[in-house]
């Protein structure tokens, strides 16, 4: 096969609440999900408190690591959401009022016949230089600047904003995967998995142990970019284990 | 009111299956909610792949800067679980056979007619000098070794491990938190409650946007480990905001 594009992200999560276990992250798992969908791999994922030290320093490791960064949580209108500030700084760049983003939010609440108020506008501030993430469900926008995103934590909106995102970002090779159930704990079946394993270095082979009405079982799932191979060593797998 | 103790956690979560969101972690929500019950500060979440660079650089990062670090996921009997290979390594020590841990495998196999293999055996490798956990749900345990607590990734073994190594773990100061829910949204209540989070700088304030049959309103979070603090801060926001 040609050589494989690889394409990376890693997650940042911002929120004193997913670490208290207050709220229960549904991001991850969205994001992560879509990600492979669309041929990004998603590397790695950490949560950090609302501390601008800490967004600081994970966002400038993440991202010389990784194609992208998301992040999510910390861009409404109160003291504590100090996403955009915090990303300023890792960049080095002044964050301030966006006219964009400022125009976006008094056409959105003179729709509303509300008021454009000090702690609303807030929501308008973003690192100069940034792009903006069109919000569909509430109008106060992401940003992406360089190769770090910047979305929103309550999940609807994440999701909006990571639609917005999407075509605009660079993809590569899907890993493609194929699950094999099989009705055995993983220690019955370990052997000739890691000795398939070894036959076909280049599909990466899991095991993942389930409970079904309370016994052990296992759940094989292969992945490979290239269908063909990924197909081969699925069925080969099923021949050795009788399947 | 007396020096806080504080005492403080990080997860590692260590699976290609949460980071491909083929599996839902249900770990991290658990485990925030059982710490800060028990006055355990969990500070960072990581999520990294089956890979022992990773794990070992993730593992070795948070273990010098936490009290505490959880690990979930890989401990298996399938060539994919390296967790304990990548703890030993670590740490600088040798992993093999635990006497202790094989005696619990033998024991449980034993008792249900069923042979140890070799693939159960590697369930009962843990690094020199790690104590045990006990599980409660299918025998292999997990491991503590100095700061760093070994936990399977099934949520209900996880959970099973969590109880059984919890009386040994030293606990800090509960951050004891009041929540306001608020009919309104964030942006009509910011200036209110940031001039309140600079009155009590002491109590740390976070709001938290939701949507509410389609309607923006915020729940705000206090926290602060003195109660009588946390009640007066609660209180006279109840009042500014004049709920």
């Amino acid at each position: 096969m040609a050589e494989e594009r690889i394409v990376t992200a890693a997650l940042l999560v911002i929120g004193d609440e997913i670490l208290s276990g207050r709220t229960k992250d549904q991001n991850i798992g969205a994001l992560a999900e879509h990600l492979t969908s669309i041929g990004i791999r998603l590397k790695e994922v950490r949560v950090v408190p609302d501390d601008e030290d800490e967004i600081v320093s994970a966002v400038n490791a993440l991202r010389l690591r990784y194609t992208y960064v998301f992040t999510t949580g910390g861009i409404g209108p109160t003291h504590d959401d100090i996403t955009a500030d915090s990303i300023g700084r890792a960049f080095g760049v002044a964050v301030d009022i966006d006219a964009r983003a400022e125009k976006m939010l008094r056409d959105y609440y003179a729709g509303r016949g509300l008021e454009v108020t000090p702690a609303r506008l807030r929501m308008a501030r973003a690192p100069l230089g940034a792009e903006l993430i069109d919000n569909s469900v509430s109008a106060a926008p992401g940003f992406r600047i360089g190769n770090v995103i910047v979305m929103a934590g309550v999940p609807s909106i994440m999701r909006a904003m990571l639609e917005a995102v999407t075509p605009g970002l660079k993809t590569g090779d899907r890993l493609l995967s194929v699950t094999i159930a099989v009705d055995r704990p993983e220690s019955e079946i370990a052997d000739v998995f890691s000795a398939h394993q070894k036959r076909y270095r280049d599909v990466a082979m899991g095991s993942y142990p389930q409970l079904r009405n309370g016994r052990p079982v296992s759940d094989l799932v292969l992945r490979c970019s290239d269908p063909a191979r990924l197909n081969e060593a699925a069925d080969t797998l099923k021949a050795a284990l009788n399947l």
